[in-house]
């Protein structure tokens, strides 16, 4: 078993998107942040965003709307942003509240901005095999962690536990295309699947984003899978600080000795999530350049 | 086994657009067609399409460009077909020719009037679950008829033979989606899926669009299983008068007798794809006035 060390792959992202973002010597990359009202959750990562940001030297501004905000009012906000022509990139932290039609507000951000990838255009792209298109940040992030510890997908069998927009969905169309990482046959499995156990233990990949914690046990895993652990639930725990601690979907202590490689909760996909919204966000910058 | 005809379900829906059309006394729908050369099955498809628009009501305004018709001169035909406003969907006959990009030309139809859900708007929706997307032809057209025919997908295992943009990719999609038909497991194979038999074996419904004649065999295919055969191949037949017969992508000789249900060719997912043309294009046309 090995470790993905989740942590040490976006430092290295990070730095070369610094280096990258030094070479500029007229302007610098600019993301807004939006965020409605004041889950914690949110301001954390919304606050982790800023300063990795900050960091590579791309420049960042935070737009903080109240819970109450209209769908019309955010809307407005959003336009003004895809007219802003030194923002280039527009992050809307999800969850929204549910007063609130997340997907008309994704699919109004300008797909040139869009560097979460959930615009239906960029989406499309994305099946598409376009690499024009922003694909959003947690699945792009997972084929850079199965490319750089060079996992081999041409041939294997993905599975995919979960079907959302954000996660599941995406992360399928990315493996199945054609290319490298890709060519892979890939099975969608979801809280509707019966004998979800059998699918998952046919994968060589497991890709776990089903946001219920330690759902997938040992007896779900065959021996020497890839386990890539996307959920981040948040449990209590009394011995904490906090008051909780944040696990996986994954049941690591069980699971992890039987695969080949696994990415531990934290510290695996989560800080890639961040570091792929980041190469995203200098990507919009550059062709913003490029057709300037 | 049972044969699911579909021309027959394909007249009713025709049957039920023509009711549709004859409702509405002002203005009538209108699709173009873009052809470019003279290839014989490009041809005859859309005369086809013509003739079943021309039955329903549904006006047509065909044009035919040269094979040597340049990228930038079928663009701007296309904006002028977007920016008419009688003309309400816009169908591109493919294949196109090789110098033209045909991502670009499909991404270049308006979403509102792209009735044949090529356009990554459409096909991004589509992922999203948007009811309101154009769903490309065929999978419509399957998903169409595994509902006349009251399969159940919840819960069953779909497996996708092909993984193109406008039959594999959308298909597996359709059935992944929460709702009826949908919340299907399904797994993606293709021309780099090793073990292929080992996938379509476990399948519920196999829906075969791998584009090669006959590659579905008996052994490949479990007893009980609904199978879709989406292919379409000429293979030379010197008792036929064209010199040339269609046959699927199953052998359907040998696999049909195995199956629950099983679409022949010609007559299963052939006229269904038209069906489905025609009430996207009633559907653009529904949507125009009421956006008026």
């Amino acid at each position: 078993m090995e470790l993905i060390d989740g942590n040490e792959i976006a430092s290295a992202i990070i730095e070369e998107l610094t280096e990258r973002v030094a070479e500029f010597d007229k302007g610098k990359p600019c993301v807004a942040f939006v965020r409605v009202g004041e889950d914690p959750a949110s301001v954390s990562y919304v606050k982790k965003k800023e300063r990795t940001a900050a960091k590579i030297g791309i420049e960042s501004k935070l737009l903080v709307f109240p819970e109450s905000i209209s769908q019309e009012a955010l809307m407005e906000e959003i336009y003004q942003l895809n007219d802003t022509p030194d923002i280039h990139g527009i992050l809307v932290q999800a969850p929204l509240p549910d007063h609130i039609d997340a997907r008309e507000v994704f699919n109004h951000v300008s797909p040139a901005k869009d560097v979460d990838g959930f615009n239906a255009v960029n989406l499309g792209k994305l099946c598409q095999e376009d690499d024009s298109a922003f694909a959003s940040c947690t699945p792009a992030g997972i084929v850079e962690l199965i490319k750089r510890k060079g996992i081999q997908t041409e041939g294997k069998h993905v599975v995919v536990l979960g079907r959302s927009l954000i996660v599941g969905k995406p992360a399928g169309m990315l493996f199945l295309r054609k290319g490298s990482p890709g060519n892979a046959t890939i099975t969608y499995c979801h809280s509707r699947t019966p004998d979800l156990k059998k699918h998952t233990l046919s994968a060589d990949i497991l890709i776990a984003a089903i946001g219920k914690p330690h759902f997938v046990t040992e007896d779900m895993v065959g021996s020497g899978t890839t386990v890539i652990d996307v959920g981040i639930n948040r449990i209590p725990d009394k011995t904490k600080k906090s008051g909780y601690r944040l696990v996986g979907d994954v049941d690591f202590e069980t699971v992890a000795p039987k695969t080949s490689f696994i990415t531990p909760v934290p510290g695996g996909v989560g800080p890639m999530t961040v570091a792929m919204l980041m190469a995203n966000t200098l990507k919009a910058f550059e062709n913003s350049i490029r057709s300037a």
